[in-house]
Parts: C-alpha cells; sequence; structure tokens
C-alpha cells in the first residue's frame, strides 16, 4: 500500500488513492536502434494520495502538490521533489493544463519509489514522463484518454518513440513515428521549454499549452518467446543520452545500414519462436549503427558483446547494449548467473564495477485504485 | 507432361523425367531494401529429361545438354540456348563440378518454360539461379544436398540473398549473409568469371572451381496473412538491376536508416496479422533508402507510390516497387482490379504501357518426379 501519510483527518470518500506503475525498458535490442523496446520487470511506482478535504487556499504546497521520494543508488539526489522542477509532476501538469486545469487538485502527495537506476540505458526518464503524463490523466479525471492519445503526449516531451512505447504498451514493441501533415510538423517541433513552460516548468502564464497532434506515433507488440529472459547487467557509471548520440555520425555507408536492415527484419519475429532458435538470434542481434560508435563511452563495450556466443556460454541466445548504455543486456534461456559473472568479469578487467539483475518483460503501465 | 522429345527408344528405366519448379519473387516491400523476399505464383518452371541410353561419344550437343525455350514477351530472344552460356545450364554445372562431375548425364534435355518477364523486378533471374543450382544437384544425383547448402551455391552466384531465398524456400523470408570467418572472406569474393568459367562458362578446364563456403547465408520465414494478395503492375521497359544499384547513394543520413529501420522492423509481423490492419501496413510499406533514388528510371514512380492509401482505395494495403522495378507491387485484400488500373492509368500518364496480374505467396522451389 502507498504510504498516505495525509496529516489532515478526512472522510474516506474525500480521499483518493491509486498507484501507477510502470515498467523500465531497454530499447533498440541490438540492431533496432531507435526502433524496438522493450519492456522490463523492474517498475517506478506512483503511490498518489489526493486528499480532496482541504481548500486550495489551505495548500502548503506549490501546485497543490507534494513529492517524497524513495530511490536506489546514484543519481538519487539528482531528483527535485519540487513540483515545478520534478520531471514527472511537470509532465503530469502539461497533460492537466492542455484540459484546462491549472494545478493537480489540493491536496496531491505523490510519493515516488524508484529502483530504476538512472542514465543506465533502462529508461528511467522514458518511464517517468509516461507515468507522469498517466499522473496527469488520473489527477484529472480525463478518462477519454486512450492509450494511443497518451502515447502523443509521451511523444511530445521524449522525441523516441522506443522506451516510451515499451514503457506505456509493455512487452515487446516496436514504434515509429508517423509522417506528419504540413500543418502539424511546425506543432511537432515546439521546443520542450513551451510544452513545460521555462524555466522549470508549473510557472502558470496562463496561456494553454500547445495540444499535441494526433496520431504522433505507432507501435505494434511482437511476439515473445516464454523461455527468453533478460540479464541486466548495470555498470556503476551513467552514460547521458545526449552524449551517446553525439558520438553517432551524421551519415552512415550503405553496407552498414544494409547489415542492420536485414538483422532487424529478423529479430522480432525470431525471438517470438518457440523454441528459440540460438545461432539465429545471435546473428540478428548484431549491430552496425550504434554499438561499434559507443566503444569509446563504454569501455570495452565491443569485446563484451563479443565475448561469449551460443556455442561457447550455454543458454545464451545474443548480448546487446541496452538503450544508450552502460548497461549490457543478455537474452537467454538458462545460466544467468554464469552469463552475468562473465560480463562483470570483463567489466572489471577495465575496473568497472556492476550489479546484475534478472528480468522478464514487463506488462506496460497499470493503474491500481487502492 | 514434360515435352520429353527424346528421339532415340529407349528403355523405360534409362529415361529419367522431372520437373524444377522455381517461382518468381518480389524483394524489398518498401523498407527491405536488400533484406526481404516474397516468393509469388508464377513459375519458371524446367522440364527435364535424362536419356541415360545414350553413351557419352554419341551426344551431340555440347556437355551433353539440349536446351529449349518457351517463354513469354521481351527479352526473350535474349536466352541463349547453348549451355555453355545459358545462366541456368552454367550454374548446374558449378555445382556438378564441385563434385567432381565434368558435364551434365548424356544425354539430358532441360526444356524451360518461363512466364517471369526478364529485368522488371520479379526475379526472374534469382529463380534462375535457384533453379539452375537445383538442376545440379538432380543431375548429378547429389541428394546430401539439403536446402541451406544449396543456399549456399546460389549466393555464391548472385549476392544478394533476398530473391534467392524466397525463390529457393518460398514464402515471405528475411535473410541475410552471415559474417564470414577471415579465411572464407576472400573465397566469398571469388569473381564470378571463376565460379562459372571465363568466357561462357562451361570451358573445362579440369580444375574444380572453388566451392561455397558453409553457410554464407541465413533466413527465416515470417508469417503471411491469408487474405493478403499481390497485385504486381508491369511496365513494358526493362530496368536492369546494375543501373538501379548505381544510383543509390553511398552513404545516408541518420534520420533516413532510424525512418526504415522503424519500418522494416514492423513489416513482418504486421504482414502476418490476421486480419490485416490497412494504416499499420501502409505506413510500415514506406522507404527512404531505395525507391526515391530510382525515381529517376521509373517515370512517375513517386506519385504512383503516394497516389493511393487505404483510405481512398478500398481493400489497399500499401504499394512498393517490386526489387529494383519497374515492376509496382500493391498488396490488397480486395478491389484488385480497380487497384491494377488506378496505376496502369497512372503510368499511362507517362505513355507507358503496362500488364498485371494477380498474385500469391508461393511455396519454393520443388521437384518433381514424373
Amino acid at each position: 500500500m502507498a504510504p498516505t501519510t495525509s496529516t489532515t483527518p478526512s472522510s474516506s470518500h474525500e480521499i483518493e488513492s491509486f498507484v501507477i506503475k510502470t515498467p523500465c525498458s531497454s530499447a533498440n535490442i541490438g540492431p533496432g536502434f531507435d526502433v524496438i523496446g522493450l519492456a522490463l520487470s523492474m517498475y517506478l511506482e506512483l503511490h498518489v494520495t489526493i486528499d480532496r478535504s482541504k481548500a486550495h487556499h489551505q495548500c502548503q504546497y506549490p501546485l497543490n502538490c507534494r513529492i517524497t521520494y524513495e530511490g536506489e543508488g546514484e543519481g538519487t539526489d539528482e531528483i527535485s521533489l519540487d513540483p515545478e522542477v520534478n520531471l514527472l509532476t511537470r509532465v503530469a501538469l502539461y497533460v492537466l493544463r492542455c484540459h484546462d486545469q491549472r494545478s493537480f487538485p489540493a491536496e496531491t502527495h505523490v510519493h515516488i519509489k524508484n529502483p530504476i537506476p538512472l542514465g543506465r540505458g533502462l529508461g528511467s526518464s522514458g518511464a517517468a514522463v509516461v507515468a507522469g503524463v498517466m499522473l496527469g490523466k488520473e489527477c484529472g479525471g480525463l478518462h477519454h484518454l486512450t492509450g494511443e492519445r497518451l502515447f502523443d503526449f509521451c511523444l511530445m516531451i521524449e522525441r523516441h518513440p522506443d522506451n516510451v512505447g515499451a514503457a506505456l504498451f509493455g512487452g515487446f514493441v516496436g514504434t515509429y513515428l508517423k509522417p506528419l501533415k504540413p500543418e502539424d510538423v511546425a506543432r511537432k517541433e515546439i521546443p520542450l521549454s513551451e510544452v513545460l513552460p521555462a524555466p522549470a516548468g508549473g510557472v502558470d502564464t496562463g496561456i494553454k499549452p500547445p495540444e499535441p497532434p494526433v496520431g504522433i506515433g505507432h507501435h505494434i507488440k511482437f511476439p515473445w518467446a516464454p523461455e527468453i529472459k533478460a540479464v541486466a547487467i548495470i555498470p556503476e557509471f551513467e552514460v547521458p543520452t545526449a552524449k551517446a548520440r553525439e558520438v553517432l555520425p551524421a551519415q552512415y555507408p550503405r553496407p552498414d545500414v544494409t547489415f542492420n536492415l536485414q538483422r532487424i527484419a529478423l529479430l522480432p519475429v525470431a525471438l517470438g519462436q518457440s523454441p528459440p532458435d540460438p545461432e539465429l538470434i545471435y546473428l540478428a542481434m548484431q549491430d552496425k549503427l550504434h554499438q561499434p560508435y559507443r566503444q569509446t563511452l563504454i569501455p570495452g563495450l565491443t569485446e563484451i558483446v563479443e565475448s561469449m556466443t551460443p556455442t561457447t556460454q550455454r543458454g545464451l541466445l545474443g548480448v546487446c547494449l541496452s538503450g544508450a548504455g552502460p548497461t549490457i543486456l543478455a537474452l537467454a534461456t538458462s545460466n544467468f548467473g554464469e552469463i552475468a559473472d562473465r560480463i562483470i568479469a570483463k567489466f572489471a578487467e577495465n575496473r568497472i564495477a556492476c550489479s546484475w539483475k534478472l528480468l522478464e518483460p514487463a506488462e506496460g503501465t497499470t493503474v491500481v485504485r487502492v
């Protein structure tokens, strides 16, 4: 249950409680650069309590919202508890303001429980955006907003559909941005600072923010063989996504493009076949468009990706960088601990410490009323 | 039955007859440049008769092989009936010579029935290579050669796996070339003139030709929704594949690469879903890596591809260039004639005449003994 630490006594019907649960996710899975996302079984949770017994003017919190946070590992101290600064509440506020609600209901308490390590390529910010959009929907009572429409809102904040698609819809998904109509192209390019007003969001200018065009993104669910699990090896350092994009070239040679096209076409079907074909999956997980360039940011990356094959490691299907890294994702059907140990040992050669987790495909974002 | 016009009377057990049937195919299907192939229900047939009653020295034909041909449309007169020149028999001879057989069994008659138009993007040469490899296997009694091994032989002649993969294995397939071991890379790059000895193949130098490395290519079969059929609109002019490759750039900008990766990841799964989702398929069939560049070779291509959507044409799922063109492939669930007529009318604006055929996914190459 959520730590509903409301301090004012109030009748139970005036208190509304719910939990928003959003999975972490791994993007790319080798060749699927900016395309595929896999929701995994580690969850960001928002335990939300709305106490409507308080009058608006009684609220001591900006935007009527109090944030508390419970998280793991490094990066946690960077999380702001100010609702005008925190990404989750800024995103929620964007949804609310698009629907003529200027702030959270008085008084909203959002308790964030976040086990997803930040800046490691496990979709922590994608999860925050999705959970934030859902928080806006739930706080605003905006029950008409479908999953597809929520996806539009997510894509206004986070322009890469792979992580948010997985976090929102769950499972193993392929996503793409639709070609927009000319009149929508300009709107799509709205700077985030206007969507989430500068300097920090939450400053109520009274101007309704620009709503997302309808149908920015499309997604499809791929099948996933039940035998396949994901071993996430999480190094102790962060790789900022922006930096991981900077190292990529503006142009790619045609043979490298064909190499990835051939593999990404096969991978979703290969990962859905039961029993899985290790050789097929191993080869289909290879990439020439992002991993080789990210080698500079993640010491030993190429060696790690190439260190094991299904022939030399029983149970292994394939190894890739999770999103922009530095987390390594190994897909496997058995010997999970052994696989993790071998990759951890490779990182250790570069004096990088790691933790690891065994994860499974997860369902998408859920809201449970308590 | 095959036109077994053997002129020498002979006992029935000395005459061996079989029919090799290889489907035409469409490669790319929009975003799947050099990746996906779809076998379609128009077949190259080789009606083969081997009359073993003749002694080797009695044969009047070079390499013990007589070729007759029955084909449709233009380009037919370019087909050589000389077994030292004809692509089918040269390919068969390559397979035979890799297995220490210097020529065809005396006396072999190959009657070619070919309805696949040449140089139109319907995989006529891929079908010839596959049928030729199978002809070598059957004439040589090389029953140990598996489909996978035949694929290696095909890939020594035709380095693009999409058409040959579809023609050999049938259905809707994804193909890729495996990364070769260093010792095999040199062998993979053997010029075709050495595989099929110059000047025209068939000149028996007594040197065994280089065998293909094992496992050059890999393939996977994708599901195909039974409702979906292919309308092929075939213009009356040829586009040589080499020319269609020349117009492609050496480098691609990153956004165009991502555009195609997103679509090719979804397309095979989308085309397997029943009932098909027209909007999803239409968007997933778009391409930025080859079709825009081939516009110069195929007048009106972009307009044709963009002229209809599932909203403006009932039954339509998507439109693409078939292989390197000029054939246009429209995937649809109904209104096939109407769709063909609209595309033919578009070609007519550029004074290009067309024929059209309604095709379905086909099984791979078969050998029927008669």
